[in-house]
């Protein structure tokens, strides 16, 4: 029996595991791909390594996220990242130059390669067949120093794509097709895979906005086979040399299927506040609409801003809606400039913007109260556009362009009784410009990396002691949230790539007073209730604690992220084997873990524990691999002992 | 003896007062202009007028500084202003259609007119030689609503212009010039009035540069002879009817005299932190310039992009400095789009961003940390751009474009060894653009005014009763700012369109508890030291207290302006005879002022007061025209009632 395409791809890259869905597997990494909101720790903790160079075949670095520059801090972001990437080997694509995701498949993307990428749209690389893959900074920190990723093996979801779009829709409303059949959770473990004869009928930037907006899905990731539409996109870039074919054998097995005729799509719309909330355009079709953007993350290429342009030349957007719209990349922009289409959308009243993700991610672009917003976004959670209770509805460019000329949601099949559909061909060639690129070179090497006040190295930690003496900083109650440990917050959030700022605000919120007392202590237990690190994964939660000395966490139970950021930082996560020793462990008691190291390296689960005298039993359940992490003081001691760049332990906090 | 060009002008626009230096005159104003950081509250002013539509020649509202729309109030006050203009018949200008002073001189500037501007650049009108002022908010309202404006009659400066600028130099060098000579204090209480054959040689743009920024002289304003330059400029507006010329009577008298050669100007670049502090590009070429903008209030004409974009045309701005293009106009970008100019400033590397204010008011393009900002804006005060110690130089498009090009701040006169100077010339027909712009009309007079949460209704306040009865609120020390009463910054400033909100911070620094403690008291008295009120000018410092129930405050000494708001909002401005009464005056003291109405008709400068029945002397030394206003209870009750479309007296606070 034949291979599906994910598995040709996962059997050539993988290292380690079996290919059985749900068992973890390691794969190799050829790319990987930073954004700025999630690059500065992730290249601070691919410092932390210690490594000459980055260990991939090629690693880029997007800005494309804060680019309001309100103060001093994106700036020094920027050039923090600029020198950075100079320094180790990583492609920098400068600010204004465009949508990683877009930029990414632009210029690097290649079929048949893998690649991760600290933001959850990195499936987009779908277009050019890449099997690409949202992770966490940590993550793709050590892709870059040449570690597997891994995870847990995916299904596979078949969908067979029969038929041609008809007029008036697009790849959008195929993705939105796709969350009308399978909501935000029906592809969780799953990689999607398009086959069939329709699949000719969506060129790759129509597969990008498929694959990119296969996130919301829940899905690992989603892949198409690399067929002629590949290669004429390729070539069109001037790369014509990095097309390979690809596809999945014809008598494969799919763990999933699913049928796809795509002519009997019609206009979708997804309706706050989910993706899968999704609608015919006819449904809904009246509703005013206040404000209008089209591009940002998926449905910004040449084809989507053009089709804008066609349908909106010698028109006007209504007086009452605001129009936006946001380029994927400089180079999209420049390619609908040289067509007119940045004429024709400046003259129906459009504010055009500097590429990047702009109001995707909520920076600018904020609805007004009560107004409804119409964007071709690829996700309207609640709050996300930086208005509360806002209505933000997602579409495709056609339906977001003459909605936006009516002033109201409309089916843009209403406007094909003024126009016909303008069919948009992407160019022969497209106008090709690198100059925001800054490819890395032997000379640039030497850079030296500059760090604005807000950016101060990942501290380094000491490895386990053999038996640890410490003293109980805070106890909390059951349920204590991750924000109750490391709050957020627009005061906070700023400080990210600043430990030793943003530890500051340990426990602010449980006890203000924490910080002082936890000064002066140079081990610190934390004892907790229930349920202890529930709610947002941020591993600051762990990261600024151990900064400020805390090497252990006795809780009555955890929250399962949580515990494994609490491995990664070298935190020991324990639990009460007798609830009832909580009442002991009062504030400011001494604790004694004797020989702690010993009973890692043992592998024992029970780990006896002296409070004020008293013997308590507390119990470790980790894996083999989060074991050794502990013992390291962390994952990323433990990989910079494998990779021999480390001292494992380390000069520590100031 | 024949008249000079501002004299001309004050005297038709003449309605009081006589036209001696200093002396208090009103003169009609033909034309206002509203920003939307200022217009909500003058818009809200002006509503409380209770008038049925604009009395103003022609009244127009712009949305050009708050554009980043992080949450929903960007956005309500947008709505707010487009649907009050529609309601009152003001012009409205949506947001992304332009820079108020470029756009107001494109489609309504009129040779001869007078102007006043809730915007300190308002004088750039001198580009069409309108006598442009800017105002307060309050200023402006009143305007609005048909009222004369009243300031010192000012001096006239007339600066005699020969000869013709050398190439890679351009208006904004002649401004810098006159900066190097005059400094940001030179011209208080003057108009600049610029005449002699070398006019000729500067364009209706170039002198809107030198008009705008001309207010950093202290100028009151600026004016340029009405020639074939204004012709032709109004001409390629396709508004050649608004044409009519103006000069001076060649036998004019000047107050002050000046010349300027032209030939003679060098490019000039102000250094670190003040447009006053001009040095010649030369002496500062070679530091490295991490950020370039070009646009913004000033340069962000036709001209200044298309000579930007000549310059950087088939070369690339420096990978290490972010090169940033802000469109003074919609109409603007879309000539330079028309020419070529985008695509070419696009493929140099630059950012370009829809028109608007932008970094020039600190909205966003925040410098980082120890970085050089290079830009052709007006203004480099400390801190104006986001960044604390910024370092903003001040300068050319020229020299701008080339020290992009070379990564360093270079004489532009440098870059004739690789280039002949673009010598642009204007279009011969603008592509004229108006689509962005709503008229006012019948019909749209009847649009329903649309109110986010944080706009509120203007309160109305009582006027004086015949005693009053209050009680002492708050007691302060001496040298209290208006920061003091009412706190600005990033949480407060939003709330400026809601007194209710804002009121809840006044005197928060100085003592929190006092928002508890007035809010049952229902006439409060604020007693103060020495120089009370200095400081920022803030109307809020007085709005807002007489919101609480602050009627009067006594006190050693006024600061001059705050003084001024306290009689705008019908607070009674009182200062101790004796000053050892201060001791007396304890927080909770009841104090009366027995027929307080009848001695301010009667003329009193002294105004008894009982205080826990001991009597107090006070002083009132305020014009006859703030007593009326106090008696009315501010001065928009007593504009109210000479218009007789209000009660005077009011509801008062909910």
């Amino acid at each position: 029996m034949g291979k599906n395409l994910t598995r040709k791809l996962l059997e050539t890259h993988l290292v380690s595991g079996r290919l059985t869905p749900g068992e973890e597997i390691g794969i190799k990494i050829d790319h990987t791909l930073l954004q700025d909101a999630t690059g500065t720790m992730a290249m601070l903790e691919f410092e932390s390594l210690g490594l000459e160079r980055v260990e991939v075949e090629l690693a880029a670095q997007y800005v494309d996220h804060n680019l309001l520059q309100s103060d001093f801090r994106n700036a020094d972001d920027h050039k923090y990242l600029q020198t950075v990437c100079a320094r180790y080997g990583i492609h920098f694509s400068r600010p204004g130059n465009g949508i990683s995701h877009q930029v990414h498949m632009e210029r690097f993307g290649r079929p048949g390669l893998t690649m991760i990428g600290a933001d959850s749209h990195t499936p987009g690389a779908a277009g050019v067949s890449m099997l690409a893959i949202g992770a966490g900074g940590l993550d793709v920190a050590l892709a870059m120093a040449g570690r597997p990723y891994f995870f847990p093996c995916p299904k596979v979801l078949g969908v067979k794509v029969t038929g041609e779009l008809p007029d008036w829709c697009s790849a959008k409303d195929v993705i939105l097709e796709m969350l009308r059949r399978y909501d935000v959770k029906g592809c969780v473990g799953k990689v999607v895979e398009y086959y069939g004869p329709g699949v000719a009928n969506l060129s790759a930037t129509d597969r990008e906005t498929i694959g990119n907006m296969g996130t919301e899905l829940g899905a690992t990731s989603s892949i198409f086979p690399s067929d002629e539409r590949t290669r004429e996109y390729l070539e069109a870039q001037g790369r014509g040399d990095a097309w390979q074919e690809l596809a999945a054998d014809p008598d494969c097995h799919y763990d999933e299927h699913a049928e796809l005729d795509l002519s009997q799509i019609e206009p979708l719309i997804a309706c706050p506040t989910s993706p899968g909330n999704v609608k015919r355009v006819a449904e809904v079709a009246g509703i005013r609409a206040d404000q209008v953007i089209v591009g940002s993350s998926v449905n910004s290429s040449f084809r989507d801003l053009m089709v804008t342009a066609k349908i909106v030349e010698n028109r006007h957007c209504h007086p009452d809606t605001a129009f936006h719209v946001n380029p994927g990349s400089r180079q999209v922009l420049e390619n609908v400039a040289r067509e007119g289409g940045v004429m024709s959308l400046l003259m129906a009243g459009a504010r055009i913007h500097q590429s990047g993700c702009l109001g995707c991610i909520g920076m600018g672009q904020a609805p007004g109260t009560g107004q409804v917003s119409l964007r071709t976004f690829p996700r309207n959670f609640p709050g996300r556009s930086g208005t509360k209770d806002d209505q933000v509805y997602l579409c495709s460019p056609e339906t977001a362009a003459v909605s936006a000329l009516k002033g109201l949601i409309t089916d843009p099949r209403d406007m094909g009784k003024e126009m016909d559909y303008p069919q948009i061909k992407d160019p022969d060639q497209y106008l090709v410009d690198e100059s925001s690129i800054i490819f890395p070179s032997r000379e640039l090497a030497k850079t030296e990396v500059v760090r604005g006040p807000n950016i101060m190295k990942l501290p380094e930690f000491d490895a386990l002691p053999d038996t640890l003496e410490a003293t109980v900083a805070i106890r909390v109650e059951d349920n204590l949230s991750t924000d109750g440990i490391m709050p957020a917050g627009s005061k906070i959030l700023p400080l990210r790539s600043n430990i030793a700022a943003i530890s500051e605000f340990v426990f602010h919120q449980v006890d203000p007073d924490f910080i002082e007392r936890i000064k002066p202590i140079e081990n610190a237990v934390v004892i907790g209730g229930d349920n202890y690190g529930q709610g947002s994964s941020r591993e600051h939660a762990a990261l600024a604690p151990r900064y400020l000395g805390v090497r252990a966490k006795i809780v009555k139970s955890f929250a399962r992220i949580h515990k494994a950021n609490l491995c990664n930082f070298g935190i020991l996560p324990l639990v009460f084997k007798n609830p009832e020793d909580y009442a002991l462990c009062e504030q400011g008691k001494q604790v004694v873990f004797p020989e702690v190291k010993k009973y890692l390296e043992d592998g024992a689960t029970e780990i006896p524990v002296e409070v004020d005298g008293k013997e308590v039993i507390t119990l470790l359940d980790v894996s083999e691999r989060q074991r050794e992490h502990l013992i390291a003081g962390g994952t990323l001691n433990f990989v910079k002992q494998e990779l021999g760049t480390g001292e494992g332990a380390a000069e520590n906090r100031s």
